[in-house]
């Protein structure tokens, strides 16, 4: 077995952070890496919680995860923010959580921006998840800014997910067109203490009248004040009676392999997309590019004529 | 040649939505279309303009809309909404909009949301935005809302980027953390009456002067009151003078080429993607991602495997 695998395994916080960093940066020992590490995985529970920059998500998550320790549960965090396309990195307000769980060695938190190409951020999430799931975090927590197309591809790992809201932002005509309904296993009214919070869940009730009037599962939607830990304990109530829902259904081993089938489908597209960026990068096809700036040629022949030449160089090629 | 494509070109409103349709629904006409109207396009000029959600770019666009038509300009306007994934279809204030301009023959307006695979709604936008080309619109317009992944790759179609911010918002800093600086080549401030406009004009002048200082191209920073039609007349001027920058300097040919080359890459890996779908769809593998579900197999051998396969059934297969 992979010696980095071997530690993360064991739970050691040091080789989780170095195998996440192997992951972002397509290190060549990355593929033994998690090969080594799969067998391990499919025993924590993952949660998604997304919701719009300034709902309090951070703090909720900061509320969820000592509510989570208190219960004896080990937890890891994956913070993405996929609005971040060129700076990568950190996040300013995990930076700052990070603190608060910082003396708990079983709080594992990391925060991942997008680097690269498009698509990639919710397959390096997923490896990521997947190293906290290794080491045997019991609740693992994805964490993502907005509701557009790159969340709602990373929301695709969750067993659970969670829509947060808060009253007055403005959001949730945003949400609801964003097709969030589809996606939100529960609901969170955070900031539940302010003007508007109770409009706002009846609002949410009403929708969810309308679309899931016959659903076997219909989202709750729970007022927490994370602020003041109000309703995070109710909020767990809601995730674990999501999870034995899940479980008692048989959609909890659907949905997993679902996301599995997405995964290697995921893996490959990756793999293409290198061989073609590859077969370009040696430049031999650059006179083709000219013919087509210069309308001599259409895109859709020259593709047609690449894909031709990346399958014969295929054939002859090495195995990878 | 296609009979839809000469009268696309012939500038025929209704055959132009018609193409357009062809391209979202995947018509399998829609290459040989697509090939036919390609040699009719690089004329228009392209603009891009984004901005956060209520921004006031509908009204700005609407604005500049009729600016150019008073100057004698064709327009076409492709409104993209990356964040809605699920509806598809017109947004809300096109609808509103178009009705402004529905008398006049010369402007042409569609509206787009994503419908299918990720990273299509770029490719469907390159090739909308063809049709009008190849119509003969002088000048082209796509909007797009927000500042996530999705947009930055729409943007990527245009010749000039503009990105829309209002005071007070407080998106300001958004934009700045989501790269924007990179991919603006002017700013707007819309609604230029409110308090804080001047505020966050000496802002983002502040960011240009550490960001581009020593840059070929310093975007300028044009204040609008979209509503009153107030500085429309110097944002057109500002676009102009970027459009003679980029031909002056061989920019404008650079970038087009690099576009053509991104829709090359696209086209190739929409047709891999279709490749490996098809392939899976058969459900001869499903054995194979029980065993990955099960933890027999790791999805990378899975993935693997499966590339094997695709190129086997390639070799023999039919030519696409």
């Amino acid at each position: 077995m992979h010696p980095l695998a071997e530690q993360v395994v064991k739970g050691e916080a040091r080789a989780m952070a170095r195998a996440i960093t192997y992951i972002e940066n397509d290190h060549n020992e990355k593929a033994e890496l998690l090969k080594a590490l799969y067998p391990h995985t499919g025993n924590a529970y993952l949660l998604g919680i997304t919701g719009s920059p300034g709902a309090g998500k951070s703090s909720l998550v900061d509320q969820l995860v000592s509510h989570l320790r208190q219960l004896g549960y080990t937890v890891g965090i994956i913070a993405v923010d996929p609005t971040s396309p060129f700076t990568g990195g950190a996040l300013l307000g995990d930076r700052v959580r990070m603190q608060t769980h910082a003396v708990d060695p079983e709080v594992f938190i990391r925060s991942m921006g997008t680097r690269g190409s498009l698509g990639g951020l919710s397959r390096t999430t997923k490896e990521a998840v997947r190293v906290l799931d290794a080491a045997g975090k019991d609740v693992i927590i994805i964490e993502t800014v907005g509701v557009g197309q790159s969340e709602l591809d990373v929301m695709n790992i969750a067993d659970t997910t969670a829509v947060v809201l808060t009253p007055g932002a403005g959001d949730q005509v945003q949400a609801f067109k964003a097709g969030i309904m589809e996606i939100a296993d529960l609901f969170v009214i955070n900031k539940g203490d302010l003007e508007g919070a109770d409009k706002l869940k009846a609002q949410v009730e009403g929708m969810l009248d309308v679309v899931k009037h016959d659903a076997p599962w219909r989202p709750p939607v729970i007022k927490t004040v994370s602020i003041r830990s109000e309703g995070i304990d109710q909020l767990w109530a809601s995730f674990a009676l999501h999870q034995k829902f899940l479980k008692e259904t048989g959609e909890w081993a659907r949905r997993r392999k679902s996301h599995l089938r997405s995964e290697v489908l995921e893996i490959i597209h990756y793999r293409l997309e290198k061989l073609v960026n590859d077969l370009l990068k040696t430049g031999q096809y650059d006179h083709l590019l000219t013919r087509v700036s210069n309308r001599d040629e259409d895109p859709y022949s020259a593709a047609q004529y690449l894909l031709k030449e990346i399958f014969i160089s295929r054939e002859g090629g090495k195995n990878e």
